[in-house]
């Protein structure tokens, strides 16, 4: 299992590589909430998600040997901007696989960080795309969240945020896969064993939170939400046992309260967070927990929004 | 005429209450432009844009009998804002003069700082009803730009950016009434000799540039741009002379290169600014001077700015 150790050991590997992201308040936020709270804002780190944290620090411990072979991820979102960045910054050669129909913004800014892109059809499977090309070219496989390495990276954010911000009663993490969720955990729980630590999902997509409450690994096939970095069908092999051991809670909004929260994020702190990014600050702004009084950490994780499907989204968001 | 000492002395009078916002930077606009570009975001700044420094700093310094009275100001703008929020903070009634038209959002962010807010209609002078108000009220007048109180508050915005980032070849300042940019080129050529200060202002209202070339105050009543915080018809009676003095040159965008820059700097620096908020950084997006192989500081000016109506341009942009 990861341990902190870990985690400062990433930390050494990435932090002349990674931003150091700012941690931001809302004095708006906090008369509405009775609260302190600290954002880190993930969504100002290099190529606009925590993601590049855990690429970097997976990549830049492959062997000489791999690292000359290349990597290979598949991803139509941020993880293959961080696995195409680290790559480049490294000096390996990466190869992202693509569904064909993959929004053309995301394909350039992939292709922007010199990875080779390869698409498939909707009739093929991904995993069987990537892993007959990973044979072909032994290339490595750099998972999105299952992965030790990855898991530390993630862990980072929640490092930085403590030693910025200090005490922390509460920390509320996005979670999809649960390679952020858990890498801050442990954190967290190392550095302030008395904060509580909150995964927050959208409710068209809560495997995570019925796999917390059923302790068992539930899987939902095609979640249904717009946050689209946690439409992960379920927790990891790895993840899972993180989150069991060190959440102490699950809580989930719908889409509708987390465009509000996006927009409202947009609007007031004059950032721009993606939805995925949005589910933390979501579960404080809707009040899904008590948090007055408290020191409230909340991560950002990610801004890679396209900004014409957002538009559409502007009057929605009213209702 | 300002002088550095009294940014100091502003600076020590509102840091503990202004925030003091983080210097962003760009690895894709850097790589861009060849230049090391350094972003003041006062887009984060609490109301969302630099005018809360001189707003805070002028009436801090009013006698107890003044501040017992009162303050206003006339502005449908990030000035409103700013006096409000500077009256709450320190216990003076504010009367903002607003405009019938104003948007709602505006009048209800100026009513939410606890200010009271006097509309008038298109058939009235606002100065007029403003200057009345004050008679009648023995209210002490607040003026948007032209103060050396205020010039001295918009200077500590490039004082912290020169403290925090170091040395910098150039500076670039949106232009509207010129008390951000006296303020700023004041403190850069007292920290930084050698800086070049430039100015950045509008096409559609190049009053100012006009001034500095012809080295007399040139008016345009009416300023024909999306940056409405440059819409003033010309600089002020204290603001022209300090930039003719300490300003290097002038550079203008069209609306059209702003809306593009605007929306760059959303989607690629995950931040929200307004159109006036994106003048300076616009002149290097658009390389409107030589940049390559310099340290060049930028000031994000604001970003308040109408989600609905800009997401009414995010198409418009792409042109």
């Amino acid at each position: 299992m990861v341990s902190y150790a870990d985690i400062a050991a990433a930390h050494e590997r990435i932090k002349a590589h990674a931003r150091r992201t700012p941690v931001l308040t809302s004095t708006t936020l906090d008369a509405m909430t009775g609260a302190r709270v600290l954002f880190k804002c993930e969504n100002l780190q290099r190529m606009g998600a925590f993601k590049f944290r855990g690429a970097y620090n997976a990549l830049s411990q492959l062997s000489d040997e791999r690292k000359q072979r290349g990597v290979i991820a598949f991803s139509s979102g941020n993880h293959a901007q961080a696995v195409a960045l680290a790559g480049r910054l490294l000096g390996i050669k990466a190869l992202i696989v693509m569904p064909q129909d993959a929004p053309k913004v995301k394909l350039e800014a992939t292709r922007g960080y010199g990875a080779e892109v390869v698409q498939y059809s909707k009739s093929e499977a991904r995993e069987e795309v990537a892993g007959k090309l990973a044979a072909e070219r032994q290339l490595t496989l750099i998972p999105p969240f299952d992965h030790e390495h990855i898991i530390a990276g993630q862990g980072t954010a929640a490092k930085e945020l403590i030693e910025d911000a200090g005490e922390l009663d509460l920390l509320l993490v996005p979670c999809g896969g649960g390679g952020l969720l858990s890498g801050c955990a442990i954190a967290a729980k190392h550095l302030l064993p008395k904060c509580r630590v909150l995964g927050v999902e959208p409710a068209g997509g809560d495997d995570a939170t019925q796999s917390f409450v059923k302790k068992r690994l539930v899987t939902i096939a095609a979640p249904d939400t717009i946050a689209d970095g946690a439409r992960t069908p379920s927790l990891g092999k790895l993840t899972f046992p993180i989150v069991l051991r060190y959440v102490d809670d699950m809580i989930t909004v719908t889409d509708q309260e987390l465009l509000r929260a996006m927009f409202w994020i947009w609007e007031r702190m004059k950032i721009i967070v993606e939805p995925t990014g949005a589910l933390a600050a979501c579960a404080v702004l809707e009040k899904k927990a008590a948090f007055q009084g408290l020191r409230v950490g909340v991560i950002l994780s990610g801004g890679n929004v396209d900004l014409r499907w957002a538009a559409a989204q502007v009057d929605k968001a009213q209702d």
